[in-house]
């Protein structure tokens, strides 16, 4: 009876997730679906994504937290539509919650939606949200041996973007180790090293962005 | 019918939960449960505590992780006892999976019992293990917002761990506002700032769970 339960739920969510980007589509949209653990950098590398491509792209975001408002202020400065989600305890973003807040943007304006999930490595990667790519940040400081541990988070991932490289001096961090663990799991998985602090690595990050936003 | 069925989940969580912290009393094993994000120092806050105490107290280790043994091959090389839970994808260690490691261990010869939980800032929280005290760590790299970003765990804790401070000159942490943020919270939690890197802090932290040890 459980398994059922969650099946359903899960069944439920999938759908929801398709809607999502099919209303994306229609109105050609590329979303991403930002994950990573408490801390790592999320808010900031979205900052600096807004920033880089203002003159050409018009940037959304929607903001998942369990509760505060802290990061959607932080975004409002910007001066892009920013949309809060709090979850209300929930680990993770899913289909509805999205849906809820596409219902709140105007899409036909937008071109890039960047959907930043609760910090966590876990749950955030069993939910679709509907988003074309799952984009997580690791940050040196978490250590290198997180590919092994938290393996579907770094399976699923189009793109990982290793933030902090600022603090690799002070981190027993080894890149190339980290790149074996990444390519073991998913070959096809392009690996970033950035610094949000410094500006360190983020253009290549964006011209990645830049050519996906071309392909649609 | 989706409520009821979780509402059974967590009530039978809680009766195991209570079933093994009867167990721990009656072997007179302190139990701690120990959590924090990915990549904040779990395991090197436990390799710290074990070395401090190791003349005075019997130590045993429950590692829990999703997947691999990286950190219960690393506590292995203090030849203390240490069981390995891999929770096979779920974000969180619960009740019943403690008292399977409980059943592996020879708990008459154990004073302090280290249950090391899956990294993650949400779920943990929500799920008794009979541990009896919650002790967690945020590390500095992380930044001091994450009591308004997660504040169930930060509620549920009896002591803070502030981990890496040996890194504060490179981020933009700020303790007073930490501390404040915590006590809002939480007005009885017990913060530490320590490295375990350098060792700064750790006495103190050591010396909260000598007093702890004592009181049983």
């Amino acid at each position: 009876m459980k398994v059922k339960v969650l099946q359903n739920i899960m069944d439920a969510n999938d759908q929801i997730a398709t809607r999502n980007q099919q209303l994306l589509d229609k109105n050609k949209v590329l979303a991403l679906n930002i994950m990573s653990s408490p801390g790592a950098g999320k808010t900031s590398l979205i900052l600096e994504t807004i920033r880089r491509l203002k003159d050409t792209v018009r940037t959304a975001v929607v903001e998942g937290d369990i509760a505060s408002t802290i990061d959607a202020d932080r975004i409002n400065k910007e001066e892009v539509p920013v949309v809060q989600i709090n979850t209300g305890g929930q680990c993770h973003i899913d289909a509805n919650m999205v849906n809820n807040a596409l219902e709140s943007l105007s899409l036909e304006d937008i071109d890039l939606l960047l959907i930043e999930n609760v910090g966590n490595l876990v749950c955030p990667a069993e939910f679709r949200t509907g988003a074309h790519k799952r984009v997580m940040l690791l940050s040196v400081p978490e250590g290198d041996d997180k590919p092994y541990k938290y393996p579907l988070m770094f399976t699923l991932c189009q793109a990982i973007i290793v933030n902090k490289m600022d603090m690799l001096p002070l981190a027993d961090f080894d890149i190339t180790a980290f790149q074996r663990a990444v390519t073991g799991l998913n070959p096809k998985a392009r690996i970033f090293q950035v610094s949000c602090k410094t500006g360190e690595g983020i253009e290549n990050w964006v011209s990645w962005l830049e050519a996906e936003l071309k392909d649609r």
